[in-house]
């Protein structure tokens, strides 16, 4: 923790705690000047201190930074929250008492961000950005931590897995969010090193298709992902925000429908009725099945035109043609996906969902059924379409004929065609393809071509200064064309400091479901097709060594800082990670059966040899005992309790056997006052005489009469033992 | 609830909370007078109030009753201890403040029992019956309310449907284990009304084997199964045992394997390692294999025997040899399944689980694969043996002749076997007879016999008593043959209520797991072949609304009044309905696949006209269509907060506020005190000042000479204006 602490945090960026960005290109002066003081008269209420600084041309920087007394103060009452919310088990000490060098810097920057965006009646300003009455208050955002961040990433460049601490550390620096991610990416990464041993064992040794490998390698899923859940649970006790989901903060565009007043809270709320909103979600099944036949037909139709080209057309400029596809693909299913995003991003508004967290989740699965298409359909093609019906398909793509007559000679088609036959490896080629080209160009898209946009985008911002700069020293100083914002006249100590965050305002913001999706896809190939190469592990392994340092380079390079953000699970991703390792099961198991019999030279699967019940009845008994497997292994983790959970179990039951004690002592304090300290047969005795007194006012009550016949257990005991003695032992034992 | 308060109670009983059935049989006198003692005088020291009387021969009947101050106090402390399990969501008032008229009956007799039964350092008397220091306590149980049952069962015998106010009756009466069985009971028999009248129509109009009955059917599995766990949560909420199972008490017969030291906690307590555990547990697969085949094995001989003789065989006394199967299934199964039962608990206790619920689901599952076997195998074989292949199978029979050679003339034989034709009716008849007549005959063996036996034991002891009072007459007053137990000295008013009292301890204790299990077993007929006989749900609904009265008087005359216990599940029995439904998806794709071609003559399949391909297809479209539909319905339902469920949470977020607002208000205060009255805007100035003064002291530190540029938002204010003045808005509009 100690990296982290307030102290150290001293250390850079001047104390800056966030950095607001205020825009005033699109308003007058005057309008732009009220603004500006409400904004920084409404900063200040909630106790924070401001710096302006000028931005770039159009906008100025305001620095806030949280004074002592007031951060205290909000750190304490977030945490009565927690510990009302259960989160935390223990009632927190007083604001005064509160030591800020303990706190995190992500908690620390989480509860200053509250300070700035909760609402006024929650306790904080009600700022939020580019929304409403602060739309021009166009960022909000912390300042990264340069040093740490570049020590970290030549740190990490050394080593193969992160410890435990240093993924504290990330946790630490940029809140559970992102904590949790690099906790998946780590475990994820980890838990491959077994299925790379093996499956490159297997490819040695068995080639593809091994039903070997497949058994474990779905075993493996099955371990995997409840591991995980069961990880899941350890951080969130390790980082204390298990059950946080419990504090949810509305989303602003929620439209409640009718506003009612609740009996028992007594306040009035919007509500939205959950039926009308489930009639809305039904949108989704369309919406599936429209994404599905949309990106269904792109692909498939590409994949034909492909089939043609490359095995059946052997016209004039078949070099150059093999491309079209391709180019067909990567230019139409991009834009297809775009435009589906899009759709379901108005669909998830429509549904009007009054969490941010519900919002995303729904949003998360809406994207998904698109990923799948984009990612998995090729290969399913192939696998169950192209290789055992090919034959039978492809004398249907002359229609393509028609489009290339002109050039191609009639016989030279019909030749090539009439001894047709499938390419075995096809298949293969296009899970390596997958499995290692897209990582490489993926890794390619998303880390050093941003790099390098950004870098040009910077030069050029500098270039336009310089001439800038030019024109104004020709033209008149005083003309009203002149561009003052270009000289920015920061105190030489501060420029510095002032271009770094002029760069980072720049920067785009950081969301790390895009990774996420990014790993749960990978990891879909693997439980889906890796059958058919073992050597996907292999290659995985390899990808995810660097993926975990480019993800953080990115988020420290080519993303502002992101504001910290609890949460104690990966959310969505968890069941997306379940569901493909169940369909995993079955799509194994079919690949094993049709084309295990012919491995080393690749799948030549025809109909014929492939018997329909036979394929059905593996994927039958695959899939049950998937699903079997995966039960006992599920109970078998709930037994195992993660360490953290353990100690945070122990904690809650100290704290109630504390409270529970001083209940009980407090109890015989008041005993001991209120009676004779007599042992507690004379206590019963008293209550007893009580009693009598009592029943002599109704004398009449049989229960009364029932209950006066003996005084006290000794009396009892007496009469007891007179019946026990009436009758000797040997008849008692006679009568058992 | 007025019903069951203290006040009522006080009615019946004498007042008498609890009995304790003391044996000294097989004690001598001495031991037996001293242990008595003992008896009472722990069961004094916990505050409770006792009288002796005399029991059967052997025993004596303490009867025990709780003093008003110490039921207060026991109230209380349960009450915490659900507090700070967040069983309950507000602080409990002190043990003085309890007003014990609004405690229901069952949380009055449950604190009690605690008392009585609880350790000692938990506060109660730690008296264990039938075990340790304690086994010749042989029962401690509370006494029947008779006239508010008698009264109920008139009542219910009226209506169709209880109403949820007689539910929360049962639970006041009962507790709530017994609560949630009839909860459970009477949500189902009210579900089964509309596949009752469905299924009557599409028997009328469609027969057996529709599609759309079977469709429907499932659909509806799913939504009960659904329903009932929203249910659940529902009534946890309303009888305020929500998180109850977080309280759970140890077993005593659990051996910890070595005593560890809680390094949080601090202190010792024994511990079995879970792995260990599991290892052990791994032995319910071979019990598992075992119990199929021993059963299977039975079942399916008696199937083959009873299909020769009753279709094959057609030699002499066949009139009489029809019998042999039946009787031999009814000699043998429940036999085996006895001895499997048995194995089971023993490989149950093996495990040596911690909890005592742990310990009951554990064994449920175990039983679970018996009464599977027992309850549908036999279905099973007709269904998917019998009818597809007994062609095939039949001639195999052949076996048997040898058997029966003397007897039948070769000839005759075999011109039978010749033209041997499956009876297309059996599998039909077959369900028909597991879904009425079984129903009847286990509704007679379960509580018709039961009562009547109790009534024979009670005549034959009343006859012993004269023959020995006669022998008494006759013999001399003083020998030491002398039997006084046999004439009770009771006193006369209380001659009656004794009298009821011996009655009441002669019964055996009541296991609602039980009824339980009878009610899930039904349920998987409906689920899995229900198709074959749309009628199943009418016989259902007909048997249930018997079944929920019998199962009460069952309770009331032929069972101890149960100690309350607390729930809030019908545990494992509701993963068993999941299961079973979701089986119910495949059997039923199957059967109607199978057979929907001749549903009006019943089937006769043979295996030629039925395709392996489409089978399995239609088998995995139909499990996998179940699972999203199950999806969709949960996620539904999840939605949809059941009443007292929101009520529960608005308590919560109630308690919640109340607090926050108090901690908030305090802080304010505090400020009022500390600082002076003004604005927070001068406030922060002051801070400001403070941060002056510290920086002062480290002139040299470039974070505060950052930070004092500007003092105070209305300066920064200044700055801002003045860039904003500095550049003309129009060009700050062109830099847009």
């Amino acid at each position: 923790m100690a990296t982290a602490t307030e102290a150290n945090a001293q250390g850079y960026n001047l104390q800056v705690d966030y950095v607001v960005q205020y825009s005033f290109g699109h308003l007058d002066q005057s309008q732009a000047i009220e603004q500006l003081e409400k904004l920084l008269q409404t900063l200040t209420e909630v106790g924070l201190q401001t710096e302006v600084r000028q931005g770039d041309e159009s906008s100025l920087l305001v620095f806030v930074r949280a004074s002592k007394k007031q951060l205290k103060r909000a750190v304490y009452r977030s945490r009565v929250r927690d510990w009302l919310y259960g989160i935390r088990n223990t009632e927190p000490e007083p604001a005064d008492a509160i030591d800020l060098a303990t706190e995190t810097e992500a908690d620390r920057l989480r509860v200053i961000s509250h300070l700035i965006t909760l609402p006024v009646q929650e306790g904080g300003a009600g700022i939020t950005p580019q929304h409403g009455e602060w739309k021009n208050v166009t960022a909000v955002f912390p300042l990264h931590d340069e040093e740490t961040n570049k020590r970290w990433m030549r740190e990490w460049s050394q080593k193969t897995f992160l410890s435990e601490e240093e993924l504290d550390q990330i946790r630490n620096k940029f809140g559970e969010s992102v904590g949790f991610y690099f906790a998946f990416l780590q475990s994820y990464f980890r838990f491959l090193i077994f299925p790379a041993a093996f499956g490159f064992g297997c490819w040695f040794l068995l080639g593809g298709f091994s039903i070997v490998y497949t058994v474990v390698n779905s075993l493996w899923c099955i371990i995997f992902v409840e591991y995980w859940k069961r990880q899941e649970v350890d951080l969130s006790c390790r980082w204390q925000t298990k059950g946080v989901s419990a504090v949810q903060t509305r989303r602003r565009q929620f439209k409640p429908e009718k506003e009612i007043q609740d009996e028992s809270t007594g306040e009035t709320r919007g509500v939205f009725p959950a039926t009308k909103r489930m009639q809305r979600q039904l949108l989704q099944i369309p919406f599936a099945l429209l994404a599905a036949t949309a990106l269904g037909v792109i692909i498939a139709t590409c994949f034909a035109i492909e089939i043609f080209i490359s095995e059946l057309y052997n016209g004039p400029f078949k070099t150059y043609l093999v491309f079209i596809p391709t180019i067909l693909v990567s230019a139409l299913v991009p834009t297809m996906s775009a435009v589906l995003v899009s759709i379901a991003t108005k669909l998830n508004n429509y549904e009007n969902h009054e969490t941010s967290d519900a919002y995303d989740v729904a949003l998360t699965q809406k994207v998904f059924v698109i990923n799948f298409m984009t990612s998995y359909l090729p290969v399913f093609l192939t696998a169950f379409v192209y290789v055992p019906f090919a034959s039978r398909i492809v004398p249907y793509l002359d229609v393509f004929h028609l489009t290339v007559r002109p050039f191609v000679s009639k016989e030279a088609s019909t030749t090539k065609r009439s001894h047709f036959q499938i390419d075995p490896a096809r298949l293969r080629n296009q899970v390596v393809y997958f499995t290692v080209t897209a990582q490489i160009v993926g890794f390619a898209m998303e880390t050093i071509v941003p790099y390098i946009k950004q870098h040009a985008f910077r030069e050029y911002k500098a270039f336009n200064k310089k001439r800038q700069n030019k024109t104004e020293h020709n033209g008149d100083k005083e003309s009203p064309e002149r561009v003052p914002a270009v000289v920015y006249d920061d105190p030489p100590e501060e420029a510095q400091f002032l271009k770094r965050v002029r760069n980072e305002v720049d920067l785009s913001e950081y969301e790390v479901t895009e990774d996420l999706r990014e790993m749960c896809i990978q990891f879909g190939y693997l439980a889906l097709f890796s059958p058919v190469w073992p050597l996907v592990p292999v290659s995985f392994f390899a990808n995810n060594w660097i993926e975990l340092r480019s993800d953080f380079f990115k988020i420290c390079n080519e993303f502002r800082r992101p504001t910290p953000l609890r949460t104690d699970t990966i959310g969505p991703w968890l069941d997306t990670l379940g569901f493909l390792s169940w369909t995993g099961s079955i799509t194994s198991a079919a690949l094993v059966y049709m084309f295990s019999g012919n491995a080393q030279h690749g799948p030549n699967g025809e109909p014929t040899d492939i018997k329909g019940w036979a394929l059905l009845l593996s994927i039958f008994f695959s899939e049950h005992i998937y699903l079997a497997v995966q039960h006992v292994v599920q109970i078998a983790m709930t037994k195992l309790e993660p360490p953290n959970a353990r100690k945070e179990r122990s904690e809650r039951y100290l704290m109630r056997k504390r409270y529970f004690e001083s209940t009980l002592s407090a109890q015989n304090d008041a005993d001991q006052t209120e009676e004779s300290p007599s042992e507690s047969l004379g206590l019963s005795r008293k209550a007893l005489e009580e009693d009598a007194r009592q029943s002599s006012l109704h004398e009449t009550d049989p229960a009364e009469r029932f209950w006066m016949r003996q005084h006290g257990w000794a009396e009892s005991a007496k009469v007891g033992a007179g019946i026990i003695q009436a009758r000797p032992t040997s008849t008692g034992k006679k009568e058992q």
